[in-house]
């Protein structure tokens, strides 16, 4: 704990996950005062078909 | 807010989806007093070795 | 199957949560093809001190 | 209800995954006193590149 | 990893609760290979006015 | 989008709640180049008695 977990639209290079988990456990363990091998993040790809703002897909708008 | 997810068996067709989540939205909009803009909605889909009810996964029952 | 959460910011009365479950149910029977008695929503309630969008929580906005 | 969802690395095999929900299942029908028929289980298998414990992806350690 | 997240209708004793997580962490630990202390669970107690099932709350059930 | 839930302990003051969701969104606004208002962050409390790890409940260990 703390346990995070990320949705975002698929798309990500390896390289900008690498720097997100890292810069999102520093702010983490920053602010949260939690050490940072308690700090658990997982990424949920979604794909724009799944995905709905106002009643509209992002696939269909 | 509201963030609606709607965990369901994957094969469903798109214009399924976009009908979903378009009456989810107005349903949600006209009972909890929530702008429509305001209103997110993911979908995750399952396949059914991943999912079971009464201890059987639905692929081996 | 489906199972659906909804995040939404504490406040609603009893009557709108009974009338939120009732209509979204019948909007997803409807449009996914899914009988009633399989449809399970789970309303998340959550206080403003606990919720942020561009950075700032909406206890502080 | 009870609706439990394990996320874990992907790789399992079905005859795991088999074992792992009526295991699960047991093991909550006796200690929650809850009728096996009543909970659920969804599995969310994850690959390692969207998995971080103290900074890190899985995928990079 | 893995990761468990049990939702639950609010009420069971903390005896229970440990024998809950005990049993469930054995059970994974044995079928998916999962080392026991890698395991967390996370209890999501409801209330019987945020569960519905068919379109009724079981508050008003 | 991106749509963050931070699961941690109850216990941080509002002070330190307000720098969490400020540092968190910045992290992601800059590594996943996401617009800071379309990042939404949820976080949720929880108490000893229902987080475990390797089987045992915090509050019993």
């Amino acid at each position: 704990m703390p346990i995070v977990t990320i949705k975002l639209i698929e798309g990500r290079t390896n390289e900008q996950k690498s720097a997100l988990v890292k810069e999102v456990t520093e702010a983490i363990s920053r602010t949260a005062n939690a050490p940072k091998e308690n700090i658990h993040i997982i990424l949920e790809e979604m794909s724009k078909t799944n995905y709905a703002v106002a009643g509209v897909l992002k696939s269909d708008s």
